[in-house]
Parts: C-alpha cells; sequence; structure tokens
C-alpha cells in the first residue's frame, strides 16, 4: 500500500516530536507499505521568518518572502530523513525542486500544475521512505512559490493524486473532524466519516482542521484522506465521496438522525448534518439602492475579484424604488482592501450607492448533504437561535449548509444552540 | 565594473547589520558597478542547526546535513534582497540550485565543477543585484551538497572567475591581513598587498582570515581578492600574484626589509616576511625504525589520504640500523583517525614500526617570499626562539616558509619573538 502522511507544524515543533512522527512512519513501513511523509516547517517556524522580513521590509518582494519561507519546510524534511535514518530506515528528503512540485507563479498563493514524479518513484522503488517539503513549490522559471497558508495538507493531497497512494493521512493536533469544535463545545462528537462536500462547507466555514483546497483536489481526484491525531493512536474521520463510504452504520453509531434520501442515485442511511461551525474572520457588507443589478454586481465582484477577495453568502434582496439591495460577507482581514474597492467602484459608478460595513458579526454555519430538501432543519435551527435568544442578522442556505450572521458576541451560545438542538437532541 | 562581494556569518548576523550591508552594496550599485553579492549563514546559524541534527541523529546522513544547512544560507540571501528592496534597489535572490552551482557529490566538502551562469547574468543585465547563498552547491543528481566551512569564500571567488568580475571583496570582521594575529601580537601591522602563495600559506597555517580553497582557486583563475572590514570602511588587503602587484612602494610603506630579487623574471622590491602565524590544531606523529622507506612510505601516507587526512611538514631522518624516522604533523582534531590509520597500517605491516603521537605541540611559521634563498632569516628566527628560551621541537622549511613545532605553551611567546625579530626589528 501507498500510504501518503502529512504532518503539521505542530506535530514537528521539536526534537521528541519529530522523532515520535518518525517512529509512526517506521511503524507503518516495516508493514510493507511505502511511504511519502509531507511536513510543514517546524513550531510556528513560518511565523518567526515573517516577523524577520518584516523588520528589515515591510513590503518585501513575495518571491523573496517565498525564498525566505521555503527554508521552514526543507529544515523540518531534512531533520525527519535523520530521525528516520537513525531508527535505521532508509530515507530522502526533497523539497519542491527535488519533488517536482511545479506551480503557477502566484508567489504566496500558488496552485499546483504539475509534479514530476520521477525523483519520487525511484526512491520509493528503493524502499525509501519519502520526506516531501509541503507548502511550497516552483514555477516555470525555477523560482520557489508558496501554497498559502495550510497549503501543506495541498501537498499530500496532490502526491496522493499523482502517485495514486492509497490513502491521504493528513495528521494534526485534533483526533479528527467534529460535529462542532469541541473547545467550544463539550458535547461534540467526532464523524467517523463525512463527504468532501460537506468537508469543504466546514472548510471554508472556520472549521481550521483541514485546508478547503486541498479537499476541493482531494474529490477531483477522488483521493481518500483520514484526518488523525499525530499525538494519540485512534481512529480519524474518513474524508471520500458518498460511494466510497464504507461506514454506513457508522451513522448510527455516531447518534446521527438517519433517513432515507435519495441522493446521486444512492439511497443509503445518511445523516442530516455533520457539523457547526463558526468563523469569526467576517464582515458583512450592504450596498443599498442598485439599479441595473446585474450589469453593477458583476462590475463590483469583478473588481473584488481583481483583488483576490471572496465574496460569500451574497444575498439579494428588493429595496426601495425599484432598486436592489446587495449583501455578501468577506474575510475581516480584507476588510481595508474591500471598503477601498468598493470606493473606488462608488466613484466611477453614474449610480449613488449607499455602502454598509458591519465587521463585529460572525457567520454561524451547519453543514450536511441534503439541508435544503429537509426544511424541518433551517426551522428547528432558527427556533433555537430565538429561544436562545439571538438575532440572525442574515440567512444563507444551499443545499450543503445553513449559515446565519450574528453578532460576535453571540458565537458561542449560537454554536451551542445549533448544536444542541440539531446534533445532541437526535442522540436522546 | 563587475564586483563580486563576499560577506560572512557575522556580517549579517541580525536584522541592523543585513541593513548595514546592503547599505554598502547599495552604495556600490549607485555608482554604477554591477554587484554580485555572496553570504554565508546568519551568526551561528550553521551551528545551531549541526546542533539539532546531532540531537536526532550523530550519525546523520550527510546528504540530509547538507539539505539541512543549505537553508541558513537561503535565509540570508532572501533577507539581504528584501533589504536592498527596501532602499530601492533591485535585487534577486539565488539559491544553489538557481544559481546553477554544479559541485561533486561529496556531501559536507564538495568541489565546485562548473557554475551555470545564466539566470545571475540575466539578471545582472537587468541591473539587479544578484545574491547568491553561499557554501553551497548541487550536485548532477540535484541534491544539495556543501562546500566545507569557509566554503563562501570559495563560492565567491568561484562566481568572480566566471562571470570574469574585477574583483572579489572578502568582508570580514577583520579589516585586512596581519603580519601577525594583532589580538596576539599588538604591534602587528598590516599588509597592504600579499601574493597568492603567501596567502595560501598563512591560511595553510592558521591564520583564518581566508579559507585556503578559494586564495587557491583565485590564484588559478588570477582573481584579485581584497580582503576587507564589512565594519569599518577603511583600505584592506589585497591578494593578488606577482605581475598583478600595484603597490610595490607600499612594500617600503608597511616598513618591510626590501631587497631586490629575481623572482618569475621579475626584479621587483619584495618584503621577505610577510606574516607569522600559529595553529594549534596540530599534533606531530613519529614513526621510527622503517625500512625500505619509499615503499613504506607510500603506503602510509596512501592510507592517511583514503581517510582525507591531511599530513603536512614531512620529514625524514635516518635512524639507526639503516632505518629511516619518518615525522609529520596531522590536524589535531583528524588525531583519532590517524591513530587508528596507523594502527592498521602497523598491524598489517611486515615490520616492526615504533609509532609515537604528540598533541601538545603548536606549528608556529613565519611566511614570505624566498626564505630559504635567505639563509639569514632562518638564523635570525631560530636565534629568536633561543633567546626566548623556547625548545624548537621540529623544523621545516620551503621557499615560502618556515615552520616550527613547538610546545603548545610556548606558542605566543613564540609568535611574539618571532615576529619582533622578523617583522619589526626592520621597522626600526
Amino acid at each position: 500500500m501507498l500510504i501518503v502522511k502529512k504532518f503539521g507544524g505542530t506535530s514537528v515543533a521539536d526534537k521528541e516530536r519529530i522523532l515520535h512522527v518518525a517512529g509512526i512512519c517506521a511503524e507503518e513501513y516495516h508493514k510493507g507499505n511505502d511511504i511519502v511523509v509531507v511536513l510543514s516547517a517546524m513550531g510556528k517556524q513560518t511565523d518567526v521568518l515573517l516577523t524577520q522580513a518584516e523588520e528589515i521590509n515591510p513590503n518585501a518582494p513575495k518571491r523573496e518572502i517565498d525564498m525566505l519561507l521555503t527554508t521552514g519546510e526543507q529544515v523540518s524534511v531534512a531533520l525527519m530523513a535523520m530521525a528516520l535514518e537513525s531508527m535505521g530506515v532508509p530515507a530522502i528528503s526533497f523539497h519542491a525542486f527535488q519533488a517536482g512540485i511545479y506551480t503557477t507563479r502566484a508567489y504566496g498563493n500558488a496552485r499546483i500544475e504539475r509534479i514530476d514524479t520521477a525523483r519520487m518513484e525511484e526512491a520509493l522503488a528503493q524502499r525509501k521512505i519519502v520526506i516531501v517539503a509541503g507548502f511550497q513549490g516552483i514555477s516555470e522559471e525555477g523560482d520557489y512559490t508558496t501554497l498559502g497558508r495550510g497549503g501543506s495538507d495541498t501537498t499530500a493531497v496532490a502526491l496522493a493524486a499523482v502517485l495514486k497512494a492509497d490513502v491521504c493521512e493528513i495528521y494534526t493536533d485534533v483526533d479528527g473532524v467534529y460535529t462542532a469544535d469541541p473547545r467550544l463545545v463539550p458535547t461534540a462528537v467526532k464523524l467517523k466519516e463525512i463527504t468532501y462536500d460537506e468537508m469543504l462547507e466546514l472548510a471554508t466555514l472556520g472549521a481550521g482542521v483541514l485546508h478547503n483546497r486541498s479537499v476541493e483536489l482531494a474529490k477531483r481526484f477522488g483521493v481518500e484522506i483520514i484526518v488523525k491525531s499525530s499525538f494519540q493512536d485512534i481512529e480519524g474521520t474518513r474524508v471520500c465521496d458518498w460511494t466510497g463510504r464504507k461506514d454506513v452504520t457508522g451513522v448510527l453509531e455516531r447518534g446521527m438522525i438517519s433517513i432515507t434520501q435519495s441522493l446521486e442515485s444512492t439511497t443509503m442511511e445518511e445523516m442530516l448534518v455533520s457539523g457547526v461551525t463558526a468563523d469569526k474572520n467576517t464582515a458583512r457588507i450592504q450596498l443599498k439602492g442598485i439599479k441595473e443589478t446585474t450589469k453593477e454586481m458583476y462590475k463590483i465582484f469583478l473588481k473584488l475579484s481583481e483583488q483576490h477577495i471572496g465574496a460569500d453568502s451574497v444575498l439579494m434582496s428588493p429595496g426601495s424604488d425599484n432598486t436592489t439591495d446587495i449583501s455578501f460577507t468577506v474575510p475581516r482581514d480584507r476588510l481595508k482592501e474591500t471598503a477601498d474597492t468598493l470606493k473606488k467602484y462608488s466613484e466611477e459608478s453614474t449610480q449613488t450607492v449607499e455602502i454598509g460595513i458591519e465587521d463585529n458579526i460572525a457567520k454561524v454555519s451547519a453543514v450536511g448533504a441534503g439541508m435544503m430538501s429537509n426544511p424541518s432543519i433551517a426551522v428547528s435551527m432558527f427556533e433555537a437561535l430565538y429561544e436562545a435568544g439571538i438575532t440572525i442578522e442574515m440567512i444563507y442556505a444551499s443545499e450543503l449548509r445553513i449559515t446565519v450572521l450574528v453578532n460576535e458576541e453571540d458565537t458561542l451560545k449560537a454554536i451551542r444552540a445549533i448544536h444542541g438542538r440539531l446534533i445532541e437532541k437526535q442522540l436522546r
């Protein structure tokens, strides 16, 4: 079996943890498996390097930032190779040049374009554990690029795809995907399985377990992901597609409500709500009094996308005098750029558009397959929020999720109320 | 003018020093010069990384050590590019893959084989300052190698050679090459110029200013080196060949004794003694009672060279019963390997050879052109040592140097005595 294993910064933060991870890999290796290990930089090293850069040049060229940051993973992979060799396991470390991970030229946020697997396959054929620096790639010009935060997950899934690995195991500091953040909701339960689509919604909506680009990639190439703990040897959560699900009884085991429903021509038992999550990195934008809505929306969202600002939860509603009001959320840490962009739009526009910005809000979402086809879920959710005395600022719903905007200070209360109603209540 | 500038770890140890070095480079750039900067890892970073490796695996594979260490220079070059850009000077950093520095596969001690200058020349043509990670190279297989301690000097000289630079400036924490270590001999004077050969002897014999491989390389390709301070803007020391010497009057200025002598068909005024240096990393080996000397010496030195142990100051003297005694020095930090190798030789040999090892000694040398053709120098040197009450354990002399072995505790006294007699006395 060919297994790709990815370990994050916390899992390789010091000598003891590196040796611990090497032990996990060595054990699987001795079972006869071929192993590819993808590593992040040790602990907070990426932040340390960014601070160094910031001190020297707050507007440092992105090429040079990537040149700097890529050293972090290189240190991890070299030390891991040494740790494995100390256990008598042959190993070889590769940085992006050696692993042949070619990306676009977008420093700091590159996308993988192709992977030359020659050196990795050669090393695997020699029964070596292959250790690859995550997060990094190279442009066709031969410059380092990085894939953005959480990019090591993407590296792992991409390698699993091109090497046709049997599974991609993502080791984290939690032991799987939970129905809510267990630190916030002590009654949260761990999921045995979750679909790519649900995981994507959870990731996008603020559950920090998996980077959403990695889940998209896994979905596209059918890479089975297992999220598990690097500290405890316990079962994690499988992320796969509907047909790949092994564990239909697990749905019952973990106490989800189960109904028989038709989805993708597959009738199977399925849970409705797989998780509740919150994202405080959000701000709400309201544009009031827009005429010729389609044309104007195109202009606005084009301008935002040129600045790489992702709008989420877009809602339109009729305004006064035949105009339209538009509302959407943006990441709060992009609020300044968003405001600048909208100001520019407003100056160039022939229309008078009223712009409102609210940043003391949070996005709370319930994620699950077939949310909209079961209106009772939305009803239960709103009821729970109402009973908890929480004002809903905005509602956005899709087949996979229902998102409400609430005041930031209500975040935890909202998560607990929704989790209590949609998940725990089914357990009783 | 194309200038290669090399800065060591002390010169880029922190943010302030990086910005200071960037300032030096920016100034030369604005004069219209093309600049290539070669950097070492920041401060003691290489040692920090080595300690990390040691803790994880004391016998780590050398390939992985090099994979680890090369991150050190990569951090330096990225930060330097940021520093230059912050001053409005276009700059680009390259690691060994990008600078195309191909070496032998001898991890930890590789030799440069060829340099693909394409990317560097392209960047220079765009009027960018090119910043290259020193000390590192890549093998033909695409693995990192390192050039050994002091390897950044070698990188700088090699780049100056292939890029046909006008000069290679080596910035250090001293401001030039002195007639003796000024910390030991306060009366030491700075040399304005020194020849490659003399510098080689000084480097080999323990003067830490320049790595001898870099001097060899400079000599072979006629690269003019200037050793200067990265902290003070004062004139340094030129290292060049006889014919390249600009400053014949400087010989007088710095108070050397001057005679007219013929060397390489060039009659010129020349100093006799350019420096006094000591090397405590030395141990003396004595082999007594060797028969068939030539054959046995071949065997012994073959075995030593297989272990990459460099023997220096080899002397033969007649022993008892038609046998020969051989004496030589080895670096003290290779004493264990030397002893093992000689033990093995002795076991395999049909002869009974008495092996003596002495490690409480130091090598003190006076370096200068034409030492042997002026026997008066040797006489003065021995006289000075005798008057200082120092016992000479062994004498080795070549055209370029006279080396004596003394007891380790006499090192400083010996340096001062020789410097006083051969250099200071001429000043009076």
